[in-house]
């Protein structure tokens, strides 16, 4: 993976500061703990309210911090008075969404002008085991 | 598109009773309308809580109907004795989430036994009008 | 689906010369059939020399005619100045590639200024039977 | 990432005996080199019959050694009696396919019975240089 240099040196406090106006983030309960050029990790406890027909945590809820985590990682890197929004992205859900944490490990594979792909790991911890539970592709765009 | 015909004729119930075990679909204030053989409608009024930066219903938001209709979709051609899970699926978004509605459509393009095929549309509905803003197109299985 | 008018008169003769620029596509035996705007359909018979292990057609060369199929689905409603690419493609495989003939099918879903989302079939003909193979979902753009 | 144990002892003779039925594998060229448990490595070299419209190599052909490459991966972990299919892939194309050779890396995210999660990398090495080209994740069935 490359290391990536951010053309906004005050990249982080912009990240978290867009991220803080994700209503859904809120309500959902998750946090942004990692914030570095081209990397975020998004936080989630299980809730019972986010739950599918078996309790597992819905798909797209998995999806959601997945796809935040991208976003914003992609944003990292992108230049100060830009926006970000996501163009597509695919999943892979390995095993089912249970546990008492979630996080969302977003990473920029291709820095682009317009469009920057990532991938995202979705882990779930469960009694202090961390096991890889979905996987993302995405591509994300600066508007 | 084929004609399905669903192998347990109560499926309509199953699916909905399905439905209403997802308390994610409550917690967001969704609801199933449409339920026929390999197709179900679910639909999501606007609401703040659900937004991302821009204001904009988040992509994971977006996702978890979308996901939910084609989930349905599939389930609704399974045996009575079965549950479905999402294998895989991806998104493109392709106008920003606005509306005062949104209405996912999951349709099957191929049953199978263990794996089903499904794509979906998800609409919004803005002052009367309907656009389409994202396509899904997911693997389901039956476990 | 929308009706798309091109912007670029002269759509049809320059995405047939871009495709007979496409040296794969010859060397495969393929060949474009309707050209409309929006939509595009690639025709590729069945030969040993582009099979998997199991005498199918490979899903590499199934997805190689559904990728130009959109590209030029894309291509005939951009205007004459530019060039296509695919940025990313999704493809479920729904029956194992065996026929006499093959049908690429891209459709534009939402034109774009520089990205534009397309889906595309594969159809299998056998003994005069066709059935839907594969299905694409893509993004293309504009350079 | 794991560390895989085959359940079958001659998984790399059965892995590349297969390969060797592939007719398209020879037909482009392309060579079986690494088979570890869970990853794989195919080779390609450029040649301009494998071509789009820019003399770049068709994203159809990176698809079929990505392909190919996860294919095998999962393969070379699932026992002995069986046959494996792609389910769907999707992939990112990065960069444009120029070079002398392009190298696909295959590898097993996830293995199961019936289904495995791979993704696979694409390499262009154009005078010596190696560059990240296309990124696929990918689901195989065993049947």
């Amino acid at each position: 993976m490359d290391n990536f240099s951010p053309s906004d040196p005050l990249f982080e406090s912009r990240v978290r500061l867009s991220f803080s106006r994700q209503q859904l983030m809120a309500s959902l309960g998750a946090v942004m703990t990692v914030v570095m050029p081209g990397e975020v990790h998004i936080e989630l406890p299980y809730h019972t309210a986010w739950t599918q027909q078996n309790g597992y945590v819905h798909a797209g809820v998995i999806t959601s911090i997945a796809d935040s985590a991208c976003g914003y990682a992609a944003y990292s890197l992108m230049p100060a008075d830009c926006n970000v929004l996501s163009v597509e992205f695919k999943v892979n859900l390995l095993r089912p969404a249970k546990g008492e944490l979630f996080i969302g490990i977003g990473r920029v594979i291709k820095p682009g002008r317009t469009l920057t792909v990532c991938s995202a790991e979705v882990m779930a911890v469960e009694q202090g085991e961390r096991k890889l539970i979905a996987l993302m592709q995405a591509t994300m765009t600066a508007v």
